[in-house]
């Protein structure tokens, strides 16, 4: 057993599998992939790492649990509640709890970031059509969701 | 309240105190800052940024809690138990329960790394002489501890 996982070329890393973001029937979303970079049993936070593809975005959900996110690759833009804001390398980024959010790489870049959340979470909701019907009465929101 | 905390130069972000690593008299170590990037009440982990400057040194120290470190920045070396390794950006490195462990940055360059931890956590131990002669005794580690 080591203690020292070597980063590989383009943010992969020795001994942890590429993952899909989730299950592609559960919910809409991109061009997403996931790796664990640290879980333990004797670890109450979790850290993942997350890659969104050139034009692809994460699902736009909310829940309980609170995302910490330090961005590290590439560029995009971001939903958190109803502030829409560009993100680059080294920002961070809070989801409060049930705050609507997603995040969208730019066209011509992947956008990379670590989340930090709680091992232990609940499960995310997506949004009803009237829930984003009110999202998209914000112009900001709308032309982010509209990947515009 | 902002949800996005830009990145500034140098490692610094926005709204985010530099602190003293730990309380001089409490313990040893050389030329080390903190950060605190993430926390809240209702997050079980907690995210530091730590930088060492060049030639400096974490204090050498073990603990119950884990740490999943996560490097950002420089070069260096890195012990964990009876390993040492070294360390370069976006290598991951885990600390378990009760390893000593030391961080170091090499000559020309400072190390800085993300430490994620549980907000609840306690407090660390240093070496006995009795505990540091038997690191001492393992012939890379007594050479990682000299500095050379």
């Amino acid at each position: 057993m080591t203690n020292h996982r070597r980063a590989l070329a383009d943010f992969r890393w020795e001994g942890v599998d590429l993952r899909a973001y989730k299950d592609e029937a559960a919910a809409p979303f991109r061009s997403v992939t996931r790796q664990v970079l640290a879980t333990a049993p004797d670890l109450k936070g979790e850290l993942r790492y997350f890659e969104v593809a050139p034009g692809g975005w994460t699902t736009l959900e909310r829940h309980a649990h609170v995302h910490a996110v330090t961005i590290l690759r590439g560029a995009g833009r971001a939903l958190v509640g109803d502030e829409v804001f560009a993100v680059r390398p080294l920002d961070l980024v809070t989801v409060p709890a049930w705050a609507w959010h997603q995040f969208r790489a730019s066209a011509g870049e992947p956008l990379g970031f670590l989340c930090m959340v709680d091992a232990e979470r609940d499960r995310p909701q997506l949004p009803t059509a009237e829930q984003r019907a009110a999202l998209e009465a914000i112009p900001a929101v709308a032309r982010f969701l509209a990947g515009s």
